[in-house]
């Protein structure tokens, strides 16, 4: 049965009023590939797909979704973790695919405003051709629409130096779940008239309404990018190295990731070992090298922390292509241990706690489950972890799974205790909204379904996402 | 009489309770010190001034004031502009001044807590002690508390690099107007786990509760900090200026004043003429010259500037004390001009607009009021005027005033028409609470109202500011 056909179709005919009949797909295939993100947890099951070239359009929608009380599922690029834009329940997909366009820039601002259809790398080559940079970049930049990175304030590996999508949003248009239209902020840096409406939006997963258009805020693009790994003997040695380059040093990233996280990349075959001290640990920081007195200061604290024990061997790129090849021992990471079926994390606690955090982890996966290997990586700058657990060769994916969810459990619990997150920027969606408590106390919770209510009285936008209505 | 007596005994008993006897006031004195802000347009008029010391005794007065259902008015330093922090209808003052303890550091993180009736150069001071850097900063910071920053998200002169208070704030404790303490956000960088209340807290002006705590992010801190003061020919030069410097430097200020404005304070005599071309117009800009290169690089762009017309002089700092002298002609403005009673106003449009913005209320001075002298200046970098126009010395107070409201008719109208702000920085408060509607659409205005009733749904934290409820 086509899942489309529990649409009354007066309403698939308005529907198809609004945007046009090309412009509403019902057909298995589109509801299928509309209806997921990356994670494939869930079975989609929307009842159309719709296609809005506008802010009206996408107005009349959800108005028409509001009087039939159908639910509707917002759709950017679909590069989700967390099943943030899954329609499994008879949703109205909105898609923003054809609202893609760069509307206008304005240069002494350096402020581009853009449909929310808009993908990531697109805004990043567009920021280029203006000599300026976009700075949020992830993996999935290649096919995420801002729309979507604004729904769960994305962040990626440049967080310590450039912070959030947040950062870069100076404003938004939205619709809401009631089916105004606002323009929230209108691109000011400093505007102190009331409620901050565009910081409730972003992270919001589209749960208070549809992005349609956003002011985004360009930089200087950064030149001369060093990139330095080093091998380091252990978790203890990590804060004092971050502290003593961030002392003098602007750094655009610090990432990090375990010895079984590199030997993975280097079977993997397409990275090449930067060094031949093995160490537990390794930090690949990356910072602007444009005056050569930078390099070395740069150089000079290497040097300090070598006295000090707390680095083993390192290497710093002497060419953009080297910066790149360094780049991808941590870049590589995500894709060579695909095949493991790893159970994945995303969390966040203080930089403080994460060597205790990890000493935890790891110990009590040593305890109970032996085989286990742990790829740990991430953005330690900012106190954000991916965690990933390989499966042994010997389980199977339903065995490995059933044990995971028992790590999983302490997991979350020692996120608790170190007052960290269970999503450090992935959004909850529907995959952790059960585990939501975890981070943000009952009330807190109590008081986002309230703030749901303003903006989206009748519960159409989104709904079973972050947190469940009652 | 005294304003107290309206309180019910009961009331005022229960709040010695919680407080203590003597942290309970209600002498005319304290009434009219802690009831007003820097405003001075609001007759104060309080019923009682309580000083708590922790997040639980202030979650016991609010709930008592929910009880008794009597107002209460969250204060801090006092030193606001737009009377957000005036109690003039009877209302509970809760000063923050006992609530004034840096409460923990964390050094990996760089993350200060502190609670909120901490002052901002405790703050600054505190960080220098560590090493580190708080940037927020402006005139008032010897006086204003970190609570009040928050509640107004104040800005300042290093916006342009470091950003608003909002950049700095990584959590908030914060009492609602309902009584219920919530600790958001917890000093995360990352945490993607359903709406970001910390930042609808951030300059709501104490109307949806009071910030008790906060964590807050330090920064390294600035070398060798450069400063610029250039003679700009007219406003069509102060964009390409700004262009040219920013595609290579990262700035820390780009303030602008006008001839006006520079004769003040060199007449006033704190201040020595930086050279003697005359112009309209001119530019401080600041950067780090902590490498030889940077500020070659500088003194390369300054000359390109002076080729293209675009400057007609300049000098550059070589010292601090240099820096310090340069830094003044700027920041005594608003001191040099404060016996001419000024009318001021706070506006923000985007940096494309600005020279227009300014053309236009220009002409419209010029043309009715030939005789106003009009200082200008601001934080050109973004988009923040401060207008200041001078009383004639041949008018009265209240014949300048009468005719300076028909000029701010005019402003507001043309902030509306570059869609600005009418309140970049002071907040709204009482004194603009009237003109919210040329930068925040009605629709808008109506959801902060039913964003307010989730929070404090008697209507109790401070009433009559931002909007009126009804």
């Amino acid at each position: 049965m086509n899942a489309a056909a529990s649409l009354p179709s007066s309403l698939l005919e308005q529907l198809q009023t609004i945007v046009g009949e090309q412009r509403v797909k019902t057909d298995e295939d589109s509801l299928k590939s509309w209806g997921v993100d990356w994670t494939k947890h869930f079975e989609p099951r929307p009842s159309a797909i719709v296609f809005p070239g506008s802010t009206e359009e996408v107005q009349a929608i959800v108005k028409l979704a509001n009087q039939f009380n159908i639910a509707i599922t917002p759709s950017g690029g679909r590069t989700g973790l967390s099943a943030g834009a899954v329609a499994a329940n008879g949703e109205i997909v909105i898609s923003l695919d054809r609202m893609n366009k760069v509307l206008s820039f304005l240069h002494a601002d350096r402020l581009v405003r853009i449909q929310a259809g808009v993908v990531t790398e697109q805004l990043q080559q567009y920021a280029e051709q203006q000599g300026l940079y976009y700075p949020v970049d992830f993996a999935a930049a290649g096919s995420s629409q801002m729309g979507g990175n604004i729904g769960t304030n994305a962040g990626g590996i440049k967080v310590i130096h450039y912070g959030m999508t947040r950062e870069w949003v100076l404003g938004l248009t939205v619709v809401t779940g009631k089916g105004d239209i606002l323009h929230l902020n209108k691109g000011m840096i400093k505007n102190a008239t009331g409620y901050a409406l565009h910081q409730l939006f972003i992270g919001s997963e589209g749960t208070l309404g549809i992005v349609t258009e956003a002011e985004i805020k360009l930089t200087r693009q950064p030149q001369d990018l060093k990139v330095l790994v080093l091998s380091v003997p252990d978790f203890a040695a990590v804060m004092p190295i971050l502290h003593a380059f961030q002392q003098r040093i602007d750094l655009t990233a610090f990432e990090f990731f375990n010895h079984v996280a590199l030997e993975k990349v280097l079977a993997h075959g397409h990275a090449v070992r930067p060094f031949d001290t093995e160490s537990p640990l390794y930090v690949l920081l990356e910072f602007e090298g444009r005056f050569e007195a930078v390099v070395d200061d740069a150089m000079q604290i290497f040097e300090h922390c070598m006295e000090q024990g707390w680095i083993l061997d390192g290497v710093m790129s002497q060419s953009q292509a080297q910066a790149e090849a360094l780049w991808h021992l941590r870049e590589g990471i995500s894709e060579t241990i695909a095949p493991f079926t790893p159970y994945k994390n995303d969390i966040s606690v203080l930089i403080t706690h994460v060597p205790a955090f990890i000493a935890d982890i790891d110990a009590v996966v040593a305890a109970n489950y032996p085989d286990f290997e742990v790829c740990w990586f991430g953005h330690i700058g900012d106190g954000n972890l991916h965690l990933n657990i390989l499966k042994p060769a010997d389980l199977t994916k339903d065995e490995f799974f059933e044990k995971c969810k028992v790590v999983n459990q302490f997991v979350f619990e020692t996120v608790q205790k170190y007052n960290g997150s269970i999503s450090a920027e992935h959004g909850v969606g529907m995959t952790k909204k059960d585990y939501l408590t975890y981070t943000r106390d009952p009330i807190e919770i109590e008081y986002m379904r309230e703030l749901k209510k303003v903006f989206d009285p009748n519960g159409i936008m989104n709904p079973g996402k972050i947190f469940d209505l009652s």
